[in-house]
C-alpha cells in the first residue's frame, strides 16, 4: 500500500511532536517540513527536506498545520485550493463555525479536504462531549480544564507592561470553575502589585480567582502536562441521574500532535470539505483497514 | 421538517425504554409497535398502534430491534430488503464483524442502512476504546464493567438444574479482571452445592472469580443499574505515560434505548451499508442539522 506524503506546516512546539508521531506512524512518509526560513535547522530534523515553499516538495497529500492559530486560515485556504488535504489544531471555540464555512467553500470547489480545529479541547474532547449528550440528551456536561498551563492565558499576561516572562496554570474547581495561578518573572524595576493589577483586569483573568506570584526563572516552573475532567449527569429517555465521567493527564503538545496525524489519515477517507472531529468517524482516526478495528474495538 | 417514522420490533425491557426515549425525542414520529402477538398489549402502549407485521404501519423510515440478540439478523435482513434502515444492539462480540457483513451486502443492494451492536458496549464504549487508540496508540484499554447485572450470565445459570431464577453481578476489580457474584432463586430439593459446582464449571464462570449465594427472592436484589470504567495509559508518538479514564453509572436499558434511538436518527444520514457506531459520526446520533452542534459542542 503506497504511503500518505505529508508535509509538516511550522515547526514550533506542536510540530516537532507532529514530526515525532509521524515518525512512528505505519502509513506516513514525511514529504517535508514547510519553514519561515531553512537557517537554523534544529538537528532531530536534518534528515528531512525543509523548504519555505511547499512546491518543493513533489506531490503532497496533506499538510499539518503546526502555525499559530491565527494563520490557519491562510494557509489552509491556499492549500486546499492547490489540490492538498490539510488539517489543524485552531483552538478559538467561538470561531470554529466561521472557519468551516470558509474552508468548506474552498475544499468543495478544489475536491481536498480539511479537518479544523482538532487536537484535544477543540477535539477529542468535543467527540466525548457529543457521544455525552447524545447518551443523555438533557443536563449539564461540565469540562474542568488542568491542572497545567494555558497558552492563551500565558500569552495575556506577557504582554502586560513589566512582565519579562509568564506562565497561567489552571486548577480546575469543579462543574466548569477555574482557578488561575499566575507566575511571573518581572523587569528590572517592575512593580509586582501594578502587574497583578493589570492581569486581573483583563478579561482573560476577570471572572476566574486568580493568584499571581512573582518567580525567578519561569524556565523552572514550565511543564507541559495538562489534563481535563468531563462530568455529565443527564436524562436517558425519561430516566433521570445518567453519570458520566472523562478524564485525562497527558503530555499536551504530543497528545495535539498524535490527534493532528489522526485527522491527517481521516481526510484520505472523507469526501470534499472542511470538517469538526465530531463529524468524523473515529475509526477513521486509525490505520489501516476498518474491519481489523471493528473486530478490535467494536 | 418531516419526522422520522419508526417502527418498534420487540417490546421486551429494551423495547419499553425505546418507546419512552423515542415520546421525548423531537424529530421521531412512532409509526408503530410490532410484537408476536397483539394480545395483552401494555396499558402503556395503548395510543400506539401495535401489529404483529410490519408492513400494517404504512411506511417507515427505520426499525429499532429491540428483539433478543440472536434474532436480530433475520429481522434485520427482512426489513433491509423491504427498504426499511435497522438498528439493533447486538452484542455477541465475536460475531459482530460476520453480522456486519452480511447486512452489508443486502443493506447495498436494497439502498438501505444498518447500524448494529448499538448501544453502550458495544457501542458508546466502542466509540471512547477507538478514540483512547487513535489518542495513544501503543498501550493497553482496560475495560471493567459493573458493579451490574450481566444478562448473559444470569440466562447461563438459569439454566442449571435446580434453579428456578436467578441474577449474577459482574464486579470490576480493575484491568479488566471481574468477580462474578450469582444470587440463585433454588428449586423444592435442589442442592446449594450441586448449583454451584454447575455455576463454576460452566465456560461463563470458569475463568472468573465466582460466588454462589441462595436467596429466597431474585426479584428483591434485581436493579438495573450497571457501570462501566475504560482506562487506557499508553504513548503519544514517542511520549510516554498518557492517561485516560472513560466512566459511568447509568440505567442500563434507559441507555440502550437513548443510543438506539441516536443510531436510528443517524441511519437517515449514512450512505447504503452496515455499520458499527465506531463507523458512524457522533454529531449524526443527535437531531437537527450539523452547524448548531459544532458551535455547542466543538
Amino acid at each position: 500500500m503506497s504511503k500518505i506524503r505529508v508535509a509538516v506546516v511550522g515547526y514550533g512546539n506542536i510540530g516537532r511532536y507532529v514530526v515525532e508521531a509521524l515518525s512512528v506512524a505505519p502509513d506516513f512518509e514525511i514529504a517535508g517540513i514547510v519553514r519561515r526560513s531553512v537557517a537554523n535547522i534544529p538537528r532531530e530534523i536534518a534528515n528531512y527536506k525543509v523548504v519555505t515553499n511547499i512546491d518543493e516538495l513533489g506531490k503532497v497529500d496533506v499538510a499539518i498545520l503546526s502555525t499559530p492559530t491565527r494563520e490557519v486560515e491562510k494557509h489552509a485556504a491556499e492549500l486546499l485550493a492547490k489540490g492538498i488535504n490539510t488539517v489543524d489544531s485552531f483552538d478559538i471555540h467561538t470561531q470554529i463555525p466561521a472557519l468551516r464555512k470558509s474552508l468548506n467553500a474552498i475544499a468543495k470547489a478544489n475536491g481536498t479536504k480539511a479537518v479544523i480545529a482538532a487536537g484535544w479541547d477543540p477535539g477529542s474532547d468535543s467527540v466525548v462531549r457529543t457521544l455525552m449528550q447524545a447518551a443523555a440528551p438533557k443536563g449539564v456536561t461540565y469540562t474542568n480544564f488542568g491542572p497545567g498551563m494555558s497558552m492563551g492565558h500565558s500569552v495575556a499576561v506577557r504582554s502586560k507592561a513589566g512582565v519579562k516572562d509568564a506562565l497561567s496554570m489552571t486548577i480546575p474547581l469543579g462543574t466548569g470553575i477555574h482557578r488561575r495561578m499566575v507566575y511571573v518573572e518581572l523587569e528590572e524595576g517592575a512593580s509586582l502589585d501594578e502587574v497583578t493589577k493589570a492581569i486581573k483586569a483583563d478579561p482573560y483573568f476577570a471572572s476566574d480567582e486568580t493568584h499571581v506570584m512573582q518567580v525567578a526563572s519561569v524556565d523552572e516552573v514550565r511543564d507541559m502536562g495538562h489534563g481535563v475532567h468531563m462530568e455529565r449527569k443527564g436524562v436517558s429517555g425519561i430516566t433521570q441521574n445518567q453519570r458520566f465521567e472523562f478524564s485525562m493527564s497527558i503530555n499536551n503538545p504530543a497528545l495535539t500532535a498524535q490527534i493532528l496525524v489522526g485527522v491527517a489519515r481521516a481526510t484520505t477517507r472523507l469526501a470534499p470539505g472542511a470538517y469538526t472531529m465530531i463529524e468524523v468517524p473515529v475509526v477513521d482516526l486509525l490505520p489501516g483497514d476498518r474491519d481489523q478495528w471493528v473486530a478490535r474495538l467494536v
